[in-house]
């Protein structure tokens, strides 16, 4: 009898571990063809299919030792999910290419697999395909795909002068949460329980895909997803659009980073303002649309270029990362 | 003044690199949106995508050494291709998730890309979008997506009794030149030079994607790429199908292996029976269907279960490949 996730992947082989996953997969009302063949056939309802991929590595995009497997899976799919939905579409599917030492516990490779279902399906999209490969690191590679239903896509580019600046979502909890985790003098002598919910923000973030959706479509003139920190993404909100996007830092929500902030000696609006892991969304719409419920207006957009935080010089800190050169993530 | 391709990818950065891939990547007409917002939109004019992945390792399913950059993205596109072709689909986008060392030269960057590129040109596709991410071995992972322009997908499970079994294109080419890329003592006392066209099947493989695009038209019961070998693919086949596959091997074109195998001391039988990366297609078709031009009945279906080669035990053929087990691919 073989018992499911015993074991190192090598001792069940490729096609036992596709096996394996697969089981754990149920495929939606969205898919007319799932697993196990060639490729997939996923529904397109109005003619269009949005697509996306993210490549998450081992040791620069997570740690094994920091988040456990589902919470490294639901991050990854959040981060897809993410960039679906900031073109103001909804999920549908995800192929998902993982790599992995031979030694990997069959386990390890389940629950990474059911932690990225499972965040897929707050929004209704399945797990469709993937491929498997041996590499000394983790890397998962995922592609999400979405419809738009009819809507027209909402792009970065979209950005007009006097559209308000909105915020979708809460920035600044994960770069917090990633600060307590990094091991310092600092850290080792604060109460590391007092800040918990914030570490829990960097391992998995609560994205608000519906909130986002309901933005895009009261009708956002634009909108990205904040995966760079809110600066650098709205820097290319305004790029793409060719405006100056203004940001009053005081409308920016910094309750939960106060004191922890306090503790480390930093300025919360560093966290709120460069933080990028929370997959908050940012984008514009006309001054005159109500709102739903839990958007946040934080500036307006104006002739220019670039952004500026009133009353801020942000040029101190680091806006956005580059992988490959950057020493951080 | 900034010569594109020049120095290495951390002296670009992440973004400046983007920029230099982003501009070898004309859209096509199937691209609404292509790269440099969070998603890309392409079109599904049947209200259907199908959709595959596929990821290679440095080391394992390429070497630097060996092939060129172009090649090596000429022949990973082309795996992903061949697979939305033997849905039936034609090809549309693709997205690349490529993982690559700081110390890469860009221009090395730059060759995958056009290899990929070129490689889905062929069938009409563009690259929509992508990632980049640091490692030290290079990943890339690529997602093609297709549309099926309104007809049923041809599946792995459809052959029936009495089916043709249909081969589309040749196998073994890729093996054999595998093999001789391998240095030995045998190798090294051969002339090379007679081979060269055997080398170059492995480095990039010719797919006869037209061809077996025609082959679905006509009405195919059953299709799937040769990636793992004409033995444990059809095998896929016979399983999903709940049939048994006859193959007679004196149908199978083992005329430009015969000097190699002679010469390594292997059955070419093995190479055409064994041999997956030629990204040929089997598939199966009622016995009554007239076929185009070019393609190759090989066998039928009968009654029972498992791939059958007429006075031929194949039991010693190690049937397929498996990334965890073998220390092979």
């Amino acid at each position: 009898m073989t018992i499911p996730g015993e074991g190192q992947i090598n001792s069940v082989g490729e096609f036992g571990l596709i096996a394996e996953i697969t089981a754990l997969l149920p495929q939606g009302e969205n898919v007319l063809i799932g697993p196990g063949d060639d490729a997939a056939v996923v529904t397109a309802p109005d003619g269009y299919v949005v697509a996306t991929t993210d490549m998450a590595v081992e040791g620069i995009h997570f740690r094994r030792d920091w988040s456990s497997a589902a919470q490294i899976g639901q991050k990854i799919s959040a981060a897809n999910l993410a960039d679906v939905v900031s073109m103001g579409a909804r999920p549908t599917a995800m192929l998902v290419a993982f790599a992995a030492p031979r030694s990997l516990p069959v386990q390890w490779a389940m629950d990474v697999t059911i932690g990225i279902r499972d965040e897929a399906a707050k929004m209704g999209a399945s797990i469709v395909g993937g491929d498997l490969a041996s590499n000394e690191k983790i890397v998962i590679s995922i592609t999400a795909l979405g419809s738009l239903d009819g809507r027209q896509p909402v792009l970065r580019s979209g950005a007009k002068v006097g559209d308000r600046v909105v915020l979708v979502g809460t920035t600044g909890l994960s770069a917090a949460g990633l600060a307590l985790l990094n091991p310092s003098e600092v850290i080792d002598s604060i109460d590391a329980d007092n800040f918990e919910e914030l570490r829990a923000a960097h391992r998995t973030p609560k994205v608000e895909y519906e909130l986002a959706l309901a933005f895009a479509k009261c009708g956002a003139h634009s909108m990205c997803d904040v995966s760079d920190g809110l600066l650098a993404d709205l820097g290319h909100v305004a790029q793409s659009s060719g405006v100056r996007c203004r940001i009053d830092p005081r409308k920016l929500d910094v309750s939960k980073l106060t004191d922890a902030a306090l503790k480390l000696g930093v300025d919360p609006l560093m966290w709120a303002l460069t933080g990028g892991e929370d997959h908050a969304f940012v984008g514009t719409i006309a001054a005159d649309v109500e709102l739903p419920d839990g958007l946040r207006v934080i500036g307006d957009v104006v002739a220019g270029s670039g952004v500026e935080v009133s009353g801020l010089d942000v040029s101190k800190w680091q806006a956005g990362h580059d992988h490959f050169q950057s020493t951080g993530r």
